[in-house]
C-alpha cells in the first residue's frame, strides 16, 4: 500500500488537523465526535447547511464548509458513514434559529444515521429538514444502497443551496432548492483503477491492465460494465449517454456542466474529458452555461472520472454565480 | 497504459480545447504555434508574464494564465520544452508597451529555447527580462538539467510577480521581486510511483511495491536516495530537513508553505501532509503566515508530494493576497 501516511486508524484525524491548521481562517474543527464547521457558527438567523459521509472523497464535503456553501460536514472513517451523535454536534453547533438542512448521498448507513440525527435534534427543539441525493444513473440498487447513489451532483446541490441559504432563504425554500438540483441533475462515473482503503491495506477491486469499470460507485461499488480499456471519446459517450437519456436532456436546455477526477487522474485528462463532453452536448443542441473541471468527489486515489449536468435556470444560475469561499471552492470573494 | 485520452499525439491539443471550452471568460487558446493567453490581451500599460514548458504538470502554467497572474503559458509536448517560436509569439501576444517578463524552469531546453525567443522579440523591439527558478535543493545537476532544477517555486512566483505586473510595477520591479521570491524559496519532492508518457506507453522508470524516491523531479528524474516505504511523519522529514538547512530558514521565520500533490495523490494526504509540516516548522520557531495545499506542478498520475517554503516579508505577503482570477487559482475576485 504506497500512501502518505502513518497508521491507517490516524489518517482522518491527521488529514483533519491539517485541514485545520491551513484554513483557521474558514473552519474549526472540532474533535470526539468529530465535524468541520464554519468559524462564525452559528450564524444567527441563517438556515444551517450541513452534511457528512465516509472519508476518502475529499474536499468533499469538508472542503466545502465556508461562507456561501455548507455550515458543517461531519467526516466518518474512510467510506464508512458519520455516527448520529457527530451528525447531531453539527446539527446544534450551526443552528441560528432558523433550522437546519441535512444533505445526505443515497447510501443505507448515511441515510439511517442522519434520521437518527434528526430526530434527536427535533427533540431538543431544532427544525431539520431533509434531502437525500441520488443523481447516479449507473445502477438502481447497489451494495450500500437500496436505490440510486448520490453522487456528483451532491457537489454542486452543497454550493446552489448553501448560496440560497446565505442569501436569508427560509428551511423550506433552501430545500425546495436543494431538492430541485437534485431532480434535475444526473451523473455517471468510470475507473481506471481500483483504490486502496487504507486499513483494508489492499486494493477494494481488482481491475485487469486492459480493463476498465463503466458505472464505478465512489466506494468501488460495480458498475454496469467492465469492459476493455477505451478511447476517452468513448468512455464520454458511454457516460454521457446514459445520462442524457435519463432525464431526459434535451435540445435548447441550458446545463452546468462538472467534469469530476476519481482522486488518481491528472487535470490534464479531466480537461481532455471536458472537451469530449463540450463535443457531445453541442451534438445535441445543450449549452453549458456553466462549468466545474476537477477532483471534487473523489475515491481515494482511484483513477478515473465521472460526469454530472444539472439542468439549469435563472434561479439555479444566480445561486451557482453566487459568492463563495471556502476550502476548495472560491469566487466573488 | 490507463489513461483518459484518444490518440497520445493530441493529447495536448483536444487538453488545450478543453480549457479553452471551459474558461473563455478567462483565456484563449491560440494553436500552431500553441499557447494560452489572457482573453484581454495585451493589456495596454503592464509588464507582460508569461511562463511555459512542458506539459503533463497541469494546471502549471495554463492554468495560471488570468487577471493577477501570468498574461500567457506556452506549452510543450508531454515533458518537453516548448519552442522558440511559441514563446516569440506569446511574447507578442502580451506586449503592451511596458516589456514582458519570462519565467523559465532551470531545464536546458527550456533555458535555451526562452533565451533564443527572448532575442528575437529583443530584435522585433520588445524589452524581455527573464527569471530563471532553480528551488529544488534535492540534487545539483540532473537529467535535463545543469544547476538545481526549478520546481514548486514557480507556482508562487507566477503568482507573486504577476500580482506585482498587475498592480502597474515597470519591468525591472516585476524582475526584482520575482527574483527574490526564486532566491528566498526552496523545494524538495517525492514520488511513491512512477508516471507513463502517453508517447512512451510505459512508465518512465521502475519503483518497487515497497520503496520510494526521495528528492525525485517532476519528469521523473532520479533523486537523492531510493528507500523503503516510510511513514508521512518520516517522509516529512526528509523533505523539510534539507530544504530548511539550504537557505537556511531560520527560528522567527514567516513562511509560504505550499504542500504539492504530484498528480495522482489524493488531497487527504496532502492535508495529511500538511499537518506533518506545521508540526516540524512550529517545531523551529518558524510561522506558516500563508499557505498553499493541492496538486499545482504535477507529473501526469505521478503518486508523491512536494514541499515549498518561501521566506515571506511585508512585500511578498501583500503581492501574495492581491486578487487572482485564473482557472487554478482565485481569490478576491
Amino acid at each position: 500500500m504506497k500512501k502518505l501516511i502513518n497508521a491507517p486508524e490516524n489518517v482522518v484525524k491527521e488529514a483533519l488537523a491539517g485541514m485545520a491548521d491551513a484554513h483557521s481562517d474558514l473552519i474549526r474543527v472540532h474533535y470526539d465526535p468529530d465535524y468541520i464547521v464554519r468559524a462564525d457558527a452559528p450564524v444567527q438567523g441563517k438556515v444551517g447547511v450541513i452534511s457528512g459521509g465516509g472519508s476518502g472523497h475529499e474536499p468533499m464535503h469538508g472542503g466545502f464548509v465556508g461562507k456561501g456553501m455548507l455550515d458543517a460536514a461531519c467526516p466518518g472513517a474512510v467510506f464508512t458513514s458519520p455516527v448520529p451523535d457527530q451528525m447531531l454536534a453539527a446539527t446544534r453547533a450551526v443552528s441560528g434559529g432558523k433550522g437546519v438542512l441535512h444533505v445526505v448521498k443515497n447510501y443505507t448507513g448515511d441515510v439511517m444515521n442522519f434520521e437518527m440525527a434528526a430526530e434527536l435534534a427535533a427533540a431538543e427543539g431544532i427544525e431539520v429538514a431533509s434531502v437525500v441525493t441520488n443523481d447516479d444513473v449507473a445502477v438502481k440498487d447497489s451494495l450500500y444502497t437500496a436505490g440510486r447513489r448520490g453522487v456528483g451532483v451532491t457537489v454542486l446541490l452543497e454550493k446552489i443551496a448553501g448560496a440560497a441559504a446565505e442569501a436569508g432563504a427560509d428551511l423550506a425554500e433552501v430545500k425546495r432548492i436543494a431538492e430541485k438540483v437534485n431532480a434535475q441533475g444526473r451523473s455517471m462515473g468510470m475507473a481506471l483503477t481500483s483504490c486502496t482503503v487504507p486499513h483494508a491495506g489492499k486494493p477494494t477491486f481488482e481491475l485487469p491492465d486492459d480493463e476498465m469499470e463503466i458505472g464505478i460507485g465512489i466506494h468501488g461499488e460495480p458498475g454496469r460494465t467492465r469492459t476493455k480499456l477505451a478511447s476517452a471519446t468513448e468512455i464520454a459517450e458511454m457516460l454521457a449517454g446514459p445520462i442524457l437519456e435519463d432525464l431526459p436532456f434535451q435540445s435548447g436546455d441550458t446545463v452546468l456542466a462538472f467534469v469530476n477526477g476519481m482522486g488518481g487522474t491528472p487535470l490534464i485528462e479531466l480537461y481532455l474529458m471536458y472537451n469530449e463532453l463540450h463535443r457531445i452536448l453541442k451534438g445535441k443542441g445543450i449549452t453549458i452555461g456553466r462549468r466545474l473541471v476537477g477532483s471534487y468527489i473523489t475515491s481515494l486515489e482511484m483513477a478515473g472520472c465521472s460526469f454530472t449536468l444539472v439542468k439549469l435556470d435563472d434561479e439555479l444560475t444566480r445561486l451557482w454565480d453566487a459568492p463563495v469561499h471556502t476550502p476548495a471552492l472560491r469566487w466573488g470573494m
